[in-house]
């Protein structure tokens, strides 16, 4: 295999941004360009590509960004630069799944098992389900429409280090998920990882664009894992919301306690709730996960203008099944497709256009911080009451 | 990965032709040969492979011919020995699809979309759909025949540049493309590409084999597709014919102009018609694409006892959907293979049979070669009206 | 791609049989390590792993065990270490399948021709069935369960190759098979491959753990398969059994002839046998392949309490659609999951449980070798006579 020398401090004209920036590409299909193993090294950070192999992980890749007092995260560009993991202050966000391997879309069939093949891949902390669709799977006219999109199982065409040269010294990693088909769909997402060395927090910010000349559907859920050790017995959930329903007749028996976890639980499987978020007036608003004891937690900062609702799962089964949970800032629900269409909430992108989503992820590591995520959320739920339906909106 | 030196100058027992060849084995499976980047340069011509990386064009392959005062060349061993595009005299041959990399066959599943699959790897000038099926997409006893058939998604297993050593110094690119499956079929496609170096044509000669015991159907369709600059307002599509009908409904509206062709058109889409194509007394035939100012053009030969029907793609819908028109001389129409197969065109090829395709891809730059091809045209055409029928001969 | 260094004589705490081994990991997921092309050699035997390219075998793995007065034994990590041929004392184990290359998983669409897609591949030895599911494909709540399952496509998570350091010296191929799909299954089946150099026989030792916390049903049919020499016109299938039925109505004609083989018959297709083994007080049975003259063989010895029901195979069809017999020792038949789920057949693997699957392949090559196998038989049969069943047990 080829292997192409780094391309040291080149200037690409992508943004204004990186003009201040050194800038590695690691991947460009335009230009064939595909680095394959690199590292590069700053006064309090590592950022390293590794290409894994054996098994069904041949071949892909991790991006991995070291900053010994802040954060270490990592990323995979061959799974649609999705999040696998993040640690810091001795606190991992992510979780742990039977698929232990990071798998090589090549040996992914979406629509196996009726659609859910995207089950034999998932085991990332935040994967981005979308774009041309999302949802639980579902078949229209013949077409499966396989769990949660085909983004996360998209390697990226375009992937790009930059690391700002002055302060604060931000490190953006972003990479270009292509959704284009001919005839159906040409949706591409660059995707954007910003972190600023030494920081606890984390920001992405994706611009979805519309490169066909006609309108499309689109629909996200950024499905953000957590599990221990801030998911435990008596952990919480907190977000400011003005409705909670539960997705299924399973879930309406954990409508009591939607917002605590039990400790692994056998039998449990996995209830999810239908959240409408509150914002400040600016649209921004926060939900967080917190330990028992207050003093660990994961918080996600985004706006309700970008991504109007909010899916809790709570898979609180056993640890060798996965006990985690996502919090799950999105566009839809995650019902099919259909159903997210006659509810109104699949979204339109006209050609030619950009949608961009925000999000920042903190890793919370001791009471005060945890208690400012509370305060925050506090003002924004003000003296809204949370109405608390029985039924679900949707059956599928 | 494993590197082997590339073999110069063997002679490998395939054809007689091959005696008095350099012959250079790019892939070979059975001898576990896979020379990945190669090239090799003679007085007058290049010869290149390269291989691709990153997204989903990761590990494919494209060999590119190119003779300085002639046409530059490109395909694709990895998918189905497909012709990319060609170049010469200022003149491109291929269209720009939206989708832009060159999709190894691994990250495509032919069934996906309910057999539309191969839509998300479409952008080659020439694709041979084909040979166990081709065609719209079709469900029979549940098996999805998938639209155009399995052979450009894939690999080639044995590929082999031939450069003769006495004038006129052809050069010759085999590919073995395998349509193997244990019970069901066993179809073998020595595809070629011959080209001598300077001039402005290449021909295609492909053998299709049945290596089973048992006869076999077989279909097959060579989707040729150009863009600008031939096409155009006002471009002509132009062919000895007999007969045309639309491919459908929406086809009617646009028989009456069924030779011009429209600018990039928003809200278009395409349309298809049905030709019987009239030749002279040995079969052969040409059909050709010429731009408004008849100074540009692209001619194909071919003959009718190979391929005894041709398709006529008008896709001029905007220039980021993929402006396009495809002449698709075949041995079927579009529809499925369930209607193919009512309507007799489903061929039939016995245990040990061969049978060639072979077609003539001539470049046009310039006012006299266009008038040549439509003089040799109408020659054919003769005194034979076009009988147009208004109504599709099958219903999808 | 990255080489990592062999990691000569390092102790792995997978078992105590390690302990005084020679041990090369040549795959390890969990730790980034995939060897590649590597090579080792005894004072009679040699062990190569290489690496295939080209055409549909893109990186399919082979290691060959090599024994010059033995047999040379071949497996693929990258199909599910399926064994692909032995041989030995002129005598060859194994079969000729128009599927000539050995396909890289990432190249096969499980699901396609209504679930056929396995066929795409099948050119094995020995082909390990299951373990999730096994058996002719059926669609159940719009799941294709495809054809004899995934564990066959399914690239080695861990490959190790072990060489006992004290008489006999043993050489032990491990290789972990994954059938890892969140909230589905979790069955991770460590396969092992011994063989003692000299020695005309090889052991495979399966264990089959539910990595889950849930029980599991699974399925598992070792489809051995061979050929000439021989398999041929009045070869010979013995085994000690209870019961023979035809699989379906068109095996009902050959009922009478079961036991007996046909040389290459055009229009043959396949017959299949259900099979009722007889054992000895331990479960030990054996059932063996042997030529018209009785001295060539194959046998295998299996125990009917981990794989109680035997399938005998017979596709007499022309050499090129592939001449074999398969001889099949499982838990199932060949007929679709739900079928052997009414009728008892598929086992329940209970939380964090192992079972484990043990069978021993002879290569026979006199009569004397021939001729104690036969004795064997008898031995186990006893009086007891063999039940024809006319009238298949199922319908799919």
């Amino acid at each position: 295999m080829k292997k192409y020398s780094v391309i040291i401090g080149a200037i690409i004209g992508i943004s204004a941004m990186s003009i201040h920036a050194k800038t590695y590409v690691l991947t460009d299909t335009q230009n064939n360009i595909e680095v394959g193993s690199w590292k590069t090294e700053g006064q309090n950070y590592t950022i390293e590509q590794q290409v894994l192999h054996g098994g069904k992980q041949e071949g892909s890749k991790v991006i991995t960004i070291t900053s010994p007092n802040g954060l270490t995260i990592a990323l995979s560009p061959t799974r649609g630069m999705g999040l696998l993991h993040a640690e810091g202050n001795g606190v991992h966000l992510g979780w742990k799944s039977p698929v232990t391997e990071l798998v090589n879309p090549a040996y992914i069939n979406l629509d196996s098992r009726n659609g859910l093949g995207w089950l034999d891949g998932f085991n990332e902390m935040v994967v981005r389900c979308g774009y041309e669709w999302t949802g639980h799977p579902t078949t229209i006219d013949g077409q499966i429409y396989s769990l949660h999109g085909k983004a996360q199982n998209t390697p990226a065409s375009y992937v790009v280090v930059e690391i700002d040269e002055k302060p604060p010294f931000a490190i953006h990693v972003k990479g270009l998920i292509k959704e284009s088909t001919f005839k159906k769909t040409d949706l591409r997402t660059m995707t954007q990882l910003t972190y600023i060395p030494g920081e606890t927090s984390f920001k992405l910010h994706d611009v979805l664009t519309n490169h066909a000349d006609y309108g499309h559907d689109y629909q996200i859920i950024y499905h953000s894992n957590f599990s221990q050790p801030i998911l435990e017995e008596g952990a919480k959930f907190l977000a400011p919301v003005s409705e909670v329903s539960p997705f299924n007749d399973y879930a309406k028996k954990g409508l009591k306690d939607w917002t605590t976890y039990l400790g692994s639980t056998k039998d449990f499987d996995e209830m999810v709730f239908n959240l409408k978020p509150l914002s400040d007036q600016n649209g921004n608003t926060i939900a967080a996960l917190v330990n028992k004891d207050n003093n660990k937690g994961v918080a996600i900062e985004f706006n309700t203008k970008q991504l109007p609702v909010l899916t809790l799962w709570k898979n609180t089964d056993t640890l060798k099944q996965g006990y985690v949970t996502g919090i799950e800032p999105g566009t839809s629900y995650a019902y099919p497709v259909n159903i997210e269409r006659a509810q109104k909430r699949v979204k339109q992108i006209e050609a030619g256009q950009s949608v961009s989503f925000d999000l920042t992820y903190s890793l919370l590591s001791d009471r005060s911080q945890v208690q400012k995520v509370e305060n925050t959320i506090k003002q924004i739920q003000g003296s809204t009451t949370v109405k608390q339906v029985e039924t679900p909106i949707a059956k599928e």
